[in-house]
C-alpha cells in the first residue's frame, strides 16, 4: 500500500507517468492545489484502486499550454474504481463496491447539491462554484489517471454498480458514466431533443459521438454529426448517425441535403472554445464559429445544448478577444429565432443512474460509439499524443489490470 | 365606416397622425407590405374599433431611423378592441366583444402555434417565422395606432375580456396585455423566477418595470431595477423594488449593498441592442454591456431571460460588428457559472388569459407600476418624443374616446 | 360522390357495414348526434377518403353493450385518409394530402387547444369537454370506419405527412398516429418513462403495446408487460418485452423475478374499467384491479400513467359502485409512496409529429408491435369478433384499397 | 445539561408533558423505536435546543388513538432550534446556527436524496421510504416537541437562517417552514396554481391556510377555502380568501356563486383520511368526500394536489374498506377530465429555502395566516385539546423561552 503510479502534466506537450504518493483522508499540499484547500480533512472520503480512467478532450487544453495548469499536476477526472478503504463518516459505500465517480467534484450539503446542480458545487472549491479532479483550478484535488484515488464525500457522490462480475464485464461502456457519456448526453437534453427531434452535433470527438448516442436513446429522428476529421465521422456513421464534414462548407446545405430542409430541431455544441472555422477557413481557429454556425443552423423556437467548453481566459487565444474568453456572437440570428442556450459543466448524478440501466439493460452501446480503446497506464503519453493526433478513439486507461481483453 | 387616422412613420424623428384606409378582409399593398402577402384574403378576421393602443419601445428602434421601416408605415402593435366586423370564418369572436389583440400575429394552424410558440409562427411573414402589426420586416400587417385595425385569425388571437364594463373600468391595466406585460413577465419567467427569488431588471423602462411586476407576481423576494434614468427608477422603487443607478459603477457593488451578495438568482434584460455602457462609460452605445454585466452578477446556476430585442443588422450600429448584429460577449464567464439564457418575442398567448385574471381580481397594478398615462391620438407625436426624451411614462393612445379620465 | 359504406353498431354483440350518406360540410341530424350540434356548419372542415381505419379496444365497450350508444352509430375514430375535398375556410390543407387524423376531435380556438389540452376542447361537444369521432356521447361527430368521413377544424387537426408515397408505403405504421400509439406513448410519458426507467404495463392489448413501444421509444432500460391472454404476451416478448401472466399469481412477485426487486419505477393502466381479478379470481370483472396494483408494485417516487378508460357511468357494471363508476382504491397505499397519477384522453396532437418521425426514420416498429393487420371494411364484423375473442392483432380497416399486400 | 422536557403520547385523548432524557448522537430504544434503527449512531447529527415547535393536525391523529402508536411516544416534527452540540461529522452546521428542521427526515445520500424526493428517502426508516421525528411507524427518531433534540444528517437537513437576530424576531413565521407551509405550499404547487389561477382549498385547518397563503404567493387570482368550522373559515377570510362552508350544501353551488363558474382550475385536499360528509350529512366521517367533491368542481384539465393525509391502515376507520385505507372513488369522473393527482409528504427540502425567502422579505405573513400562537411547553395538553375541539389557531411551543411576547 505504499507508493502509486499517476499521469502527471508537465509542460505543453509533455505528459508522464510518475510515482506519486498513495491517497490519504486528507488533502495535502501539491501542485496546483488550491491554499485554501491544503490540509483539509476528508473523513466523508473513499480511496479507491482505480478500474478505468479515460483520457478525456479537456485534458488537452492543459497538456497543449492552453491554461495556467502547473507542472507535475496528477491529471485525470473520468474514473471507475474500487473501494479499497473507506472513511471513518462513511456510512453507505462499502470496501469491494465497484463504482462510478462523477468528475464534478460536490458535497451534497450546499445550495446547489440539494437543487441537483452538482456541476456549481459551493464547497469544494475555494475559488468559485464547481469542481472537477484533476484540473487546474478547480480546488487541488488529485487526479485520477492513478492506480489510486481519493474520491470525497463518497456517500454522496459515488454510483454504485449493481453487480461486480456485470459491472466489470461491461466496464468499457460504464466506464463512460464518469464523463463523457453523461455529458454528451446533457447536450442532447438541453438541446431539447426528443423522441422525433432531428439534431445537428458540432463536433465527432468522443462527447459529439457520446452526445449523438444520446440523442439516440432519447428517441431522435435523425442524428447529423459535423466534423472536418473524417475518422471521427467514420465512426459517427458506424452507429447510424449521418454526417457533414465541415471542411466541405457551410453545414447549412448538407443538412438540407439529408433532411430536405437547412435546419434541425435541437444544436449540440461539443466543441468549445478551440473551434475551427468551416470550408476553406478550417485552419485557423475561430472561437465562435461553432455557436455562430449552430445559430444559423437550428429552427426557431429551437434549443442549443453547448457542453463544449469555453473558458474565463485563454492565454493562447488567437487575438485580445479571445484571450480574454470574448466571442462575437450573432446574438440577433438567435433572438429572431427565439433561441434557448444551455452552457456548462454536465451535473453528472443528474443522469448517470438512468444511462447505466441503459447500458446494463444492452439498450446503448456507448464504448462502440466512441470507440473506446483500453491501454495501459504506462502508455498513458501515447494515448494522449494519438488522441490529440485526431484518432478517432476513446483512451481508457487500465491502471491495475482490471480490464480483461 | 369611411375612414380612418393612424399614426405613421415618416422619416427618422418623424411620426404623424394620417389619413388612412378603413381595413377590410383583405392586406391590401401598401408600405412595408411584403409582397408576397399583397393581397392575402382575411375571411377569418375581424375589425376592431380601438379601446387603447400603446407607444412602444421597439417603435422607437424605427423612429429613431435604426430600421429600414419605409415612409408611412402605420405603427402599432399593442391593441385592445371592440369587435365591429367579423369575418364569414369566424365563429366564436362576436361583434360587441372587448378584446386583447396579442402583439405577434398568429395562424393557430402551423406546428409552431400548436405548440404554443406564436411568437414564430411559420404562416404569417414569408420572410421568416413570426410577425407582428405595423412593424419592419414583419409580413406587412397595418398597424393598430389607428381608429381601426384588421385582426386576423381573430378566433385562435383574441382573448375577450368576460365583462364589457368591468374591462373598460380596468383598461389602463388591461391594455397591457397586448405586450409588456406578458413580455416583462416571460423574461421574468425565462430567468426562472419564483417564489423567494432574487432578481435583477436591466432597463427600467416600461418592459423592465413589467418584468418587475411580474417578478413580484411570481413572488420573489427581491426585485432590483437598474437603469441610468433617476425618473425611471424612482417609478420602480414606487412600487416595491429595489434600484441601482448603473451611471454610478458596477451594478454589482451595488447589489451587494442591497442583498448583502453580489448577485442574485435571476437576470433579465429589458434593454436590448441599444444599450450604453455603464459609470463613466455610458455616454455612447456597448451594445454587448448590459449581457455581459448579467453574466457577471447572476449567480451559477442562474438564468437569464432576455426579452430585450437583439436584431440581424443595424444599419445605425456604432461599429462594423453592430452593423451586423454581432456582440463581443464573455461567454466563458456565462459557461463557468452553468448560466442559461432564453431570447426571442414573448409568446403572448402563454401568458395574457393568467395575467387578465390576475388584473381583473386586483393581484397586480400595471398600469400604475409603468405610469400608464391616456392621450389623444392625434397626440401621439408628442408621447413618442416625450417617452424618447426618457419620460418615465407608458403613453397609451385613446382613439375612439373609451378611455375616460 | 353518390354514396359511403360503413360499419354501424346495431345491438349488443352485433356490427354491421351499412350504406350510408356521404357526408358534407355541415353536422347533420342521426344516430347519436347531439340536438346542439345538429345543423352546425362545418366549413372549416375537409372530407377525407379514408386510406385506413383501425378498431380500437374502446369500441369494444360500446360492441358489448356496456354503454348507451344507439342503434346504427357509425363507429370509428381511429382514421388516416386522403383529402378529397377542402371546405371553404381551409387555408393550408389542400386536396390530395395524406393526413392522420387526431381520435379527439378539437377546435384551436378554445382556452384548452390553446394550453394543447386537445383531449378536453370546449367547442366540439355539447355535453363536455373533449369529443371523438364515432363515439356515444361525444357530440355525434360521424365515424370513420367507413369510405368516406368529414374532418371539422382541418387545418388544425390533420397532421400532412410529407411525402404521399412514402406515407402509403408505411401505412401499416403510420395508421397507429390516429389513437394508440400517441395513447400508449401518453401512458408512458406521463408515468415518468425516461431513460434507464423500470417499467410495468398493465394489459397487452394494442393500446398495452404501443405503450410498451413507446417506453422503449423513449429509453427504458426495462419493460415488463402483464395480461392473461398468452398470445397477447408472446406478442409483447417478440418486440424484447418482458412478460407477467398475471392469472399465474401477483405481478409484484413475477416482477421480483425479473428485476430483482419487487417494483418499478413507472406503471401504466392500459386496461381500465372493465379489468379482471388477478391470479385465481381472474375470470370475474374487479374493475380497481388494476390500479390497486399498480399502487402496489410501483416504487415510491413513481407515476402512474393511467390511459385506460374509466367511464363515469356503466350499467354493465358488476355492482352498484360499479355501476355509477365508483372503484375501491387503497388510495393510502399510493398516499404513503408520493405516488402520482395522470387519467384521461391522450391529447394526440401533442405527439403525433414526433412519432412520425420515428416512423419515417425507422426508429420503431409500431405496426409490428401490435401486430397490425389489414380487411376490407366488409370484413370489419369479423375483425370486431375476433379482436373482442382475444386475438393478440391490431386490425386495420382497408376501405378504399389504399393497402396492398 | 442532564434532563429534557417533552410532550409525549399517553392514550388515546391524552397527551402529557414527562421528563425524558437529553438526547445523544446515537438513536437510543424507546417507544416507537424500531428495532432496526436501535443503537443507531449518528456522528452525522447535531442536538438542538428547541426555538419552537408546534403543534400539527397529524399529531392528532395518534393522539385520537387512529394509529398503533405506543405509549410514551414523544411527539413533534414541526422543529426549529438552536444548534447546541455538532457531531464529529458535521462540516458545515456550527453550533449557534438557528436553523429550521424539515420534518422528513432524510439521508442526502439514497437515490431518492440526490432526486430531491426527500419525503421518501431510503435510509432513515427500515420499514418503508421516508421519516419523520416523533411519529408512529417512521423509524423512531425521536419527536421535538422537547427542550432538546437530535437532528440526523445534520448539513443535508438543516436550513441556517442567515442572521439570529433577524431569525427570532421573525421566529413566529419561520417556525412554519419546517412543516406546514411547504406542506400546504406543495399541495398548490401540485395542484398547478399558478398567476392568474382561481384555486378550491379543502380544509381551513392549518395546511389548508398555509396552502392558501400559499397559492397566494404563487399569484392566483381567487382563492376559495372551504370547511364547516366557521372560526377557520372568518380565519381564511382575514387574508383576503373567499369561503364556502360546506355544510351549507355542495361546495361547487357556492363556488359558482363566487366565480360565475361552477369549477375551479385547481384543487388542494387538506382534510385527508378524516373527512366528513358535507350538507347535511356533514356529521359523520365519510373519506372519500373531499377527493370526490374535488373530482367534481375541477375543472376539465386541471391538477388535484392531495397534502392531506391517506393511511393504508385505518383501526378507527367507520367501515371494513375505511379501516384497510379503501376509498371508494368517482375515478371515471376525473378520467374524463383528464384530471391529474399528486399524493404524498411534502418534500420539505424542495420549498423551505425560497418560502424562507419569501419571509424575510415580507413577501407572506404565514403567521398571521394561521393565526400562530405561542404557548409554554407545559401547555402542550391545553393546546393540543384546543386545537382538537377546532380553534382556528395554530399552536407554537415554545419551551425555551425563545419567543417573546
Amino acid at each position: 500500500m505504499a507508493g502509486n503510479r499517476a499521469v502527471a502534466y508537465k509542460e505543453p506537450g509533455v505528459v508522464e507517468v510518475i510515482d506519486t504518493d498513495y491517497p490519504t483522508f486528507e488533502l495535502k499540499d501539491g501542485p496546483g492545489v488550491n491554499p485554501l484547500n491544503v490540509g483539509r480533512k476528508v473523513p466523508h472520503g473513499v480511496i479507491l484502486r482505480t478500474v478505468s480512467t479515460n483520457i478525456c478532450g479537456s485534458d488537452q487544453h492543459m497538456v497543449r499550454g492552453r491554461t495556467t495548469a502547473p507542472r507535475d499536476l496528477v491529471l485525470g477526472h473520468e474514473i471507475t474504481g474500487e473501494v479499497v478503504e473507506v472513511g471513518p463518516d462513511v456510512e453507505f459505500i462499502k470496501v469491494g463496491d465497484i463504482v462510478s465517480v462523477p468528475f464534478n467534484i460536490s458535497c451534497g450539503r450546499c445550495r446547489n447539491c440539494k437543487e441537483r446542480k452538482t456541476g456549481i458545487c459551493l464547497n469544494v472549491n475555494p475559488d468559485r462554484p464547481g469542481s472537477a479532479y484533476g484540473y487546474v483550478d478547480m480546488g487541488g484535488w488529485v487526479g485520477g489517471q492513478a492506480e489510486y484515488v481519493l474520491v470525497p464525500y463518497a456517500d454522496w457522490n459515488l454510483l454504485k454498480f449493481p453487480d461486480r462480475d456485470q459491472a466489470l464485464e461491461k466496464i468499457m461502456d460504464l466506464t463512460m458514466l464518469s464523463d463523457i457519456f453523461p455529458t454528451g448526453f446533457h447536450g442532447a437534453v438541453t438541446a431539447g431533443v426528443g423522441v422525433g427531434s432531428t439534431v445537428y452535433i458540432a463536433g465527432a470527438g468522443p462527447v459529439g459521438l457520446a452526445a449523438a448516442a444520446g440523442a439516440q436513446l432519447l428517441g431522435a429522428a435523425v442524428v447529423i454529426v459535423g466534423d472536418m476529421n473524417e475518422d471521427r465521422l467514420a465512426q459517427a456513421r458506424s452507429f447510424g448517425c449521418e454526417t457533414v464534414n465541415v471542411s466541405a462548407g457551410d453545414p447549412k446545405d448538407q443538412i438540407e441535403q439529408i433532411l430536405g430542409v437547412p435546419e434541425v430541431d435541437c444544436g449540440v455544441d461539443a466543441v468549445g472554445f478551440e473551434a475551427r472555422g468551416h470550408g476553406k477557413d478550417a485552419t485557423h481557429e475561430a472561437p465562435a464559429t461553432v455557436l455562430n454556425s449552430l445559430m444559423d443552423l437550428t429552427a426557431a423556437g429551437g434549443a442549443l445544448g453547448i457542453p463544449g467548453l469555453y473558458v474565463t481566459g485563454d492565454p493562447g487565444g488567437i487575438d485580445e478577444a479571445a484571450k480574454h474568453g470574448s466571442l462575437s456572437l450573432s446574438l440577433g440570428t438567435g433572438w429572431a429565432k427565439s433561441l434557448s442556450f444551455t452552457t456548462g459543466q454536465c451535473p453528472v448524478m443528474k443522469y448517470n443512474r438512468g444511462l447505466m440501466m441503459a447500458i446494463l439493460h444492452d439498450k446503448v452501446q456507448i464504448a462502440k460509439a466512441v470507440n473506446a480503446k483500453a491501454i495501459t497506464l504506462e502508455d498513458a503519453p501515447r494515448g494522449y499524443a494519438e488522441f490529440d493526433a485526431g484518432a478517432a478513439t476513446k483512451y481508457v486507461l487500465n491502471p491495475n489490470g482490471y480490464i480483461k481483453n
